[in-house]
């Protein structure tokens, strides 16, 4: 039951860019398995989960990526490939291998990423069966297809294109992402390709989508439990023969920002058990990393987000919450809280103008931003976040039995 | 539904302590006040909330703390007083001033607590009906229906006596506390009193609570969520004539801990809808505080709790917490794994000993260790929490609609 999000029904081709799914076998009846070729003289950035029990197509990916430019990404759903140790790596290394012997390229140039079950080891020869089929389905057209066959429990699939104008050419973005689901069990991972036709150099391809990322795919959390298999890839073809420096990157930063934040936040409205979108404000910080910690610890709150589930204007939780945040010396006579219009607390008195009613229509709202001002800084940031419901227990509780 | 926990039968009197409860209309058709009287000469330690939105009567009980010995505890169940301003604030000094005139004491000899809902304002006025009826009912063998009185949703009274000889002669501890619970609705508030016939000097009176809190109230979770209200205090009466001092601290620390653990343990027992008892051991850390960071990172973590209440040895889940918890440079070819006496990883590998059917029987038990060997370090921590189930959900979401 996603909050206010529809499938993707069309996304853009992006020269030099191809893809093609298939069923492997790690769901029945389903395809489960992506292959995107990278043309010859992209550039490709990307970010990783901090998660130190990272799965082993982590590891080799950054390995991969380190060594030489990629041509081809291989994904599969259904099995993370964590927890597996040393035989896990070997999987890994053994799909990268099945990729580089169809196309006849080297091993390092292939990325492997996997998503969902943890601790089983990855049957890798999986791959083999289905290698000439993916070879010969490769096409441009194929985005929606994969951004379908790479969902675990996502109930919706998730993508988004945006077309800009760059020195009077049009240059075209598509991205496509899951996470927020699980199978069979598994924490939610999330996985995310975004491919651009402009031409970047790799430097400044990492530096943008570093930049992209802080303000969508890192401000959002369901449960707070950061997976071992996060994997954020962006591949600039160059077929538009726009190049990005630093002269016109603003427009393109501003492009990426957006359709980053878009993927970011449809994982957050398919989050587990989400009834409800958070988003959180939180204003007037001595520093970023202090407003993000008073943001995070509101948004991971199981008592807050248990009275949104409930729509109860409980706001004496969203107080509570803020005043157990790591933060040093908060004076509390001159923080001001609002939900949504609402003022609930002003300079630390309770807003006079307050009532249930009013409470009650901001909490009975699908969407809903709670916005504190700390009064003792400049600094910002806004996260988003979902609800605690009765599904998210049953979805992390339930599968196996 | 507490895990394996029955309410206290009998609790031993403390010389210089008396008790009385009784109705004031907090709740309907319950006693939800307690007057706890310490003699002259007892010294007192406290350790409180640092939630910097922590209640009126938390401020106002440190303030009076530092002012003078306290002759008189003042306890309420069904409203917290917190996040109601400079109202609350003199609220709770009007509670104080009630018992001062009733008792012809001074205001500063009195400590205010409450635990209910947050943001509502104590109505001060409901003590004074009752405060003659109190004054009557003063007793010592009042304990267990003290630790009745302050329940707010806990669903079994909380209390533990202990028993030790020192220098030939009998000193008794009586402990109480509530906590869990919440009220229509509000959070886990936790309130906790302890008081010995022991004479014990303030200042080591405060370091020995200390010591005792730290492995005992401070180190369990049921989410993570620090309320507004904590409060744990310690009275020596000094009626026993038996001196603690530095030189015989030793046995009365080891009671005033088993004391401390035994309550802490029953509030986690009795935690919001929990179904088990989980203990988390890591031991090999660099520090005591790592060793809590990566406790605490597996106790709060959510999809680990919805496996523990679905008995689901789904123990990727585990390495995922460890993983993201907040150390550097973690290096998990050394990290192993137990549940119960199962190892689930050893040096980085899957345990080749492992079976399905070994974590199930561990998981189907109530009370369940999970044990995690850094080997990084020669310090480790031991902390207690529970599952997450539909009931806390419930609790939390459905309690006032």
């Amino acid at each position: 039951m996603a909050v206010n999000l529809q499938p993707a029904q069309s996304l853009l081709n992006i020269s030099g860019i191809r893809l093609a799914s298939a069923a492997a076998g790690f769901y029945k009846d389903r395809k489960d398995v992506v292959l995107l070729e990278i043309a010859e003289g992209a550039t490709t950035a990307a970010i990783f989960t901090k998660n130190s029990f990272c799965a082993a197509p982590v590891t080799l990916a950054k390995k991969h990526l380190a060594t030489t430019p990629p041509r081809f990404l291989l994904i599969n759903a259904g099995n993370a490939n964590a927890g597996t140790g040393q035989a896990g790596m070997a999987a890994a290394e053994q799909s990268c291998h099945i990729v580089a012997t169809q196309f006849n390229c080297q091993t390092e140039q292939i990325l492997p990423f996997s998503t969902g079950v943890i601790g089983q080891l990855l049957p890798a020869d999986l791959f083999s069966a289905i290698m000439p089929t993916l070879a010969t389905e490769l096409a441009e057209d194929q985005w929606l297809t994969a951004a379908k066959s790479i969902m675990t429990t996502d109930t919706i699939l998730k993508g988004a294109s945006e077309q800009i104008e760059i020195d009077g050419k049009t240059i075209t973005l598509t991205g496509i992402c899951k996470g927020s689901g699980m199978i069979n069990p598994d924490m939610a991972t999330l996985l995310a390709y975004v491919a651009t036709d402009a031409a970047i150099e790799t430097e400044l391809l990492q530096d943008m989508l570093a930049q992209a990322a802080a303000d969508s795919f890192n401000s959002i959390t369901v449960d707070g439990d950061t997976s071992t298999n996060d994997s954020l890839v962006l591949i600039a073809t160059g077929k538009s023969s726009v190049p990005i420096t630093h002269h016109n990157a603003k427009d393109f930063q501003s492009a990426l920002n957006k359709i980053c934040q878009a993927l970011a936040q449809m994982i957050i409205r398919d989050g587990e058990g989400a009834t409800k979108l958070i988003t959180i404000e939180v204003e007037a910080a001595h520093s970023r990393d202090e407003a993000r910690e008073v943001a995070y610890t509101i948004a991971h709150s199981p008592l807050v987000k248990t009275a949104l589930f409930a729509s109860d204007p409980n706001w004496g939780r969203i107080l509570a919450a803020i005043g157990r945040s790591k933060i040093d010396n908060l004076d509390i006579s001159k923080v001001s809280v609002w939900l949504g219009d609402t003022p609930l607390l002003v300079a630390g008195e309770p807003a006079p103008s307050y009532t249930e009613e009013k409470g009650q229509y901001e909490m009975d709202k699908a969407e809903i931003t709670i916005r504190t001002h700390l009064a003792r800084g400049e600094k910002s940031a806004r996260i988003w976040s979902n609800d605690l419901s009765y599904d998210y227990i049953k979805i992390n509780a339930e599968y196996r039995s």
